[in-house]
C-alpha cells in the first residue's frame, strides 16, 4: 500500500464534469489499495473572478483581506471534490489551510510554507477516508489566512507530500510530462521519463511552463518524488526525481526557450566599485526583475555591461537605467526587446567538456548570431534574436540527438 | 462610545456598489465615535449560485462538505467589504467562523451556537480596527466549518452581540422595521417604535419575515436590544427588547397572517390514550412540521381532530393520515389546502378579556367563517377560508385601532 498525494489544477477541476472525472481516477487509485490525500486548486476562472471583484473595489486590495476572498476559490473546489467522492460511495473528508495547518509567514499573496502538521490527514487516512486539501492556501501565526501566490497548488502538494512522507506525488496538468523541448516547435521533442530536480528547476525557470518552481525547490529539499502527467490519459508521465535514481545522466536533458526577453547594454562603464550595485539597486527598487548579466573583463578601465529584462519592464528598465548611466558617467545605453534566450541544460554537462563548443557551432552554421552568454553548471544559456529562436531550438535538438532516447 | 454590532444581509451587499454603500454606513458609525462589529450575509444570489453547483453533483450533497462550500459566500462578502473599508482609509479586520471562533454543534447545515469567545475581536476593537464578520457560519468541536441554516446571520449577529455585551444590535434590511400587519395589504399598517422579544418572536414564527426566528430567540435569553431597519435610509426602525422597557405594552401589537397552510380533520377519532401519539408520529416521521393542531373534549367516545400543514407537505400528509386513519380506526379523512391562518399577537392580551370576543365579532361581522381556533398567552390565530385572508386582515387591523399610535 503506497500513500499517493495527487495534485490536478485548475482545468482538471473546471466544470461540473470534470469534477466528477477528477473523482473517479482519485477512487481508482483508492480502489488499488493506495492511501490517497488529494490536492486541488480553484476551478478554471474562479479566482481571476475573484480577484476581479476586490479589484472593482481597489486597485491596491489590502492583501490580507485580498487573501481572505482570493482562497475561497479553493475552499469550493474541495468541498464539491469530496461530494463527489461521497456520491460515488466513498469516504472523502476535506481540508482547508487552517484546519490542518499548513502554516505560513504573513507574505498575504505571496506566502512561503514554513511547517506543516501532517497529523490530522494522518488520522483521516487511518480511518479511511480519502483526504481532500485545499491548495493555494495557509495560514499565518495570527490566525490570518495566507495564500502562496499564482501557481501555489503546486507547492501545496509537493509540501503536503514531504510532510507526509509519501510515496510519490502525482501532478496531473494539460500535457502528458516534460518535453526535451516544446512539441510545438519541434515535432520530434521526447517525453522524457525521469529528469532531476536541479535539471527540472533550470527548465521550470527558463519557461517551461509545467511546474511552479517553487514545488521544484520543495521537492528537492525534502526529496519528494514528483510525477508530472495528463489527466486526460493514464499514460505515465515524466518523474522528477533525485539524481542516484537516475542512473546514466544525460548530457543534455533538455532546451528551454523564453520569447518575453529583452536586452540592455550600458557602453563604456567606467571600472569602479559600487557601479554595478547602483545600477541594479534602482533597478529592484522599481521592482524590475533582471534575468541575464554579462560584463567582461575590463581591461580599458571601462567595459560594456549587458542584461535582460522581462519585456513588458523593457520601457520603464530604460528609463531607469537612462538615468543611472547619467549618474556614473557611462558613455550610454542601447537596447533590444526583440530577444529570445535559448538554454539547453543537463546534469552530465558538469562532466562533459566541449557541450558550449557544440551549442556556438550548431548556431553558427544557421548563421544564428550570439548576443550574449550566460552559463551555470548544468545550463548555457544564449541570447539571440528572437526572430531565430525557433530555428535554434530546432537545429539545437537536431544536434545533441534529444529526438532519440539516451 | 457606544459597541454597535451591525448585520447587513444579502440585498445590502447584493452587488460592488451596495457593499461599497455599506461601508460608508459603517464608517459613519464608526465616525460617530462607536465601537463597530459588522456581520455580513453572502452576496444575494451567491448562496444559491454555490448549493446550486453541489446539487448538481448530488441531490442529497454529504452535508459537512456542503457546509465547506456554502460558507465560502460569506467569506468573499466580509474580504471585499474590509477592502472597501481598507480603500476608503479605515482600519479594517475580517474574520471567519473559525477565526473568531463561533462555535457550534455539528449538526451541519443547521448547526446551532454553543458559544463564542468575543476576546479576539475585544482585543482588535481595542487596537482600532472595524471588525468585520462572515455571518451564517461557525466551526464545531472536531473543526469542521458549519453554517447555520437560511437566515442565521441574524443569529450570528444576536449572538455576537450578546458575547461582545453590544449596547446594540443593528438588522439593516429592506423594510423600515417591524409594521403592526403587512402594508401591502393594509394601508395604513403603521411602524412599530418598540416591541417585546415575545411579540416579535409571534409574528417571526407567524410569517413576518423580518427577523430569523432563532436570532428573537437568542436575543430573548441574552438580553439583546435588537434594532430592526431600513439600509436604504436614516430612519429609525423598530426596537425588539425586553418587556420591561416597554412602558405601556399593547393590548394588541401586530397582525400576522400566512396564506401557506392546509388544514386535514379527521373524523370520529376514538378517544383512546396513544391515538394523537401515534398520528403525529408518522407526519414526524416523514419530516412535515404540523402547526396548529385543535380537537375538541370527546363527549360521545369519539371526537373530531383537526391540524394543518404547511401547504407543500399538504399531498404527502394526506396520504399518510388516511394510512393512519386505518389503523386507528376512525371514520375518515377531510382535507382543505385553501386555508389561511391569520393571528394577532400583543403582550397585554394576558390581562385584557374581551379581544377573543372581539376578534369572533369583527370576522362574523363580514360573513367570514372560523374554521380553527388556537390561542396562547399573548396571541389568537383563526383559520379562515384563505380567499378571506386580506380582509380579515384589514377589518382586524381596524377593530383594534392599529392605524393609530398607542
Amino acid at each position: 500500500m503506497a500513500l499517493i498525494v495527487q495534485k490536478y489544477g485548475g482545468t482538471s477541476v473546471g466544470t461540473i464534469e470534470k469534477i466528477k472525472n477528477c473523482a473517479k481516477r482519485v477512487a481508482k487509485t483508492w480502489e488499488d489499495g493506495n492511501e490517497v490525500v488529494v490536492v486541488v486548486s480553484a476551478m478554471s476562472g474562479e479566482t481571476n473572478r475573484l480577484l476581479g471583484l476586490a479589484n472593482q473595489i481597489s486597485e491596491l486590495p489590502n492583501e490580507r483581506e485580498l487573501d481572505v476572498v482570493a482562497s475561497t476559490g479553493e475552499q469550493v473546489t474541495i468541498g464539491l471534490l469530496s461530494i463527489a467522492l461521497h456520491e460515488m460511495g466513498y469516504k472523502a473528508k476535506s481540508f482547508c489551510g487552517f484546519q490542518i495547518p499548513i502554516c505560513t509567514d504573513n507574505a498575504y499573496t505571496k506566502a512561503r510554507i514554513q511547517s506543516i502538521d501532517g497529523s490530522m490527514i494522518r488520522n483521516a487516512l487511518k480511518d479511511g477516508y480519502i483526504c481532500v486539501v485545499a491548495g493555494f492556501q495557509g495560514i499565518d501565526d495570527t490566525g490570518a489566512i495566507t495564500t502562496l501566490g499564482r501557481g501555489g497548488s503546486d507547492t501545496s502538494a509537493v509540501a503536503i507530500a514531504a510532510a507526509l512522507k509519501a510515496d510519490v506525488c502525482e501532478i496531473y496538468t494539460d500535457v502528458d510530462g516534460v518535453y526535451t523541448t516544446d512539441p510545438n516547435i519541434c515535432s520530434d521533442a521526447r517525453k522524457l521519463d525521469k529528469i532531476s530536480f536541479e535539471e527540472m528547476l533550470e527548465l521550470a525557470s527558463l519557461g517551461a511552463k509545467v511546474l511552479q518552481i517553487r514545488s521544484v525547490e520543495f521537492g528537492m529539499k525534502y526529496k519528494v518524488r514528483i510525477h508530472v502527467r495528463s489527466s486526460f490519459n493514464d499514460n505515465p508521465g515524466t518523474i522528477v526525481t533525485t539524481e542516484d535514481e537516475i542512473m546514466e545522466a544525460a548530457i543534455v536533458s533538455g532546451i528551454a526557450h523564453n520569447k518575453n526577453e529583452a536586452k540592455i547594454t550600458i557602453v563604456k562603464v567606467p571600472d569602479k566599485p559600487g557601479v554595478a550595485a547602483k545600477i541594479f539597486r534602482s533597478l529592484s527598487d522599481a521592482n524590475i526583475i533582471v534575468d541575464v548579466i554579462v560584463q567582461n573583463v575590463s581591461v580599458t578601465g571601462n567595459t560594456d555591461l549587458t542584461f535582460t529584462v522581462g519585456r513588458t519592464d523593457y520601457k520603464k528598465a530604460m528609463t531607469i537605467t537612462e538615468k543611472s548611466v547619467a549618474e556614473i558617467g557611462a558613455e550610454g545605453v542601447l537596447g533590444n526587446d526583440k530577444i529570445a534566450k535559448v538554454s539547453i541544460v543537463g546534469m552530465a554537462m558538469r562532466s562533459h567538456s566541449g557541450v558550449a563548443t557544440k551549442v556556438f557551432e550548431t548556431l553558427a552554421q544557421e548563421g544564428i548570431n550570439i548576443l550574449g552568454i550566460s552559463t551555470s553548471e548544468i545550463k548555457i544559456s544564449v541570447l539571440i534574436e528572437e526572430k531565430y529562436a525557433e530555428l535554434a531550438v530546432r537545429v539545437l535538438h537536431a544536434a545533441f540527438d534529444l529526438g532519440n532516447p539516451a
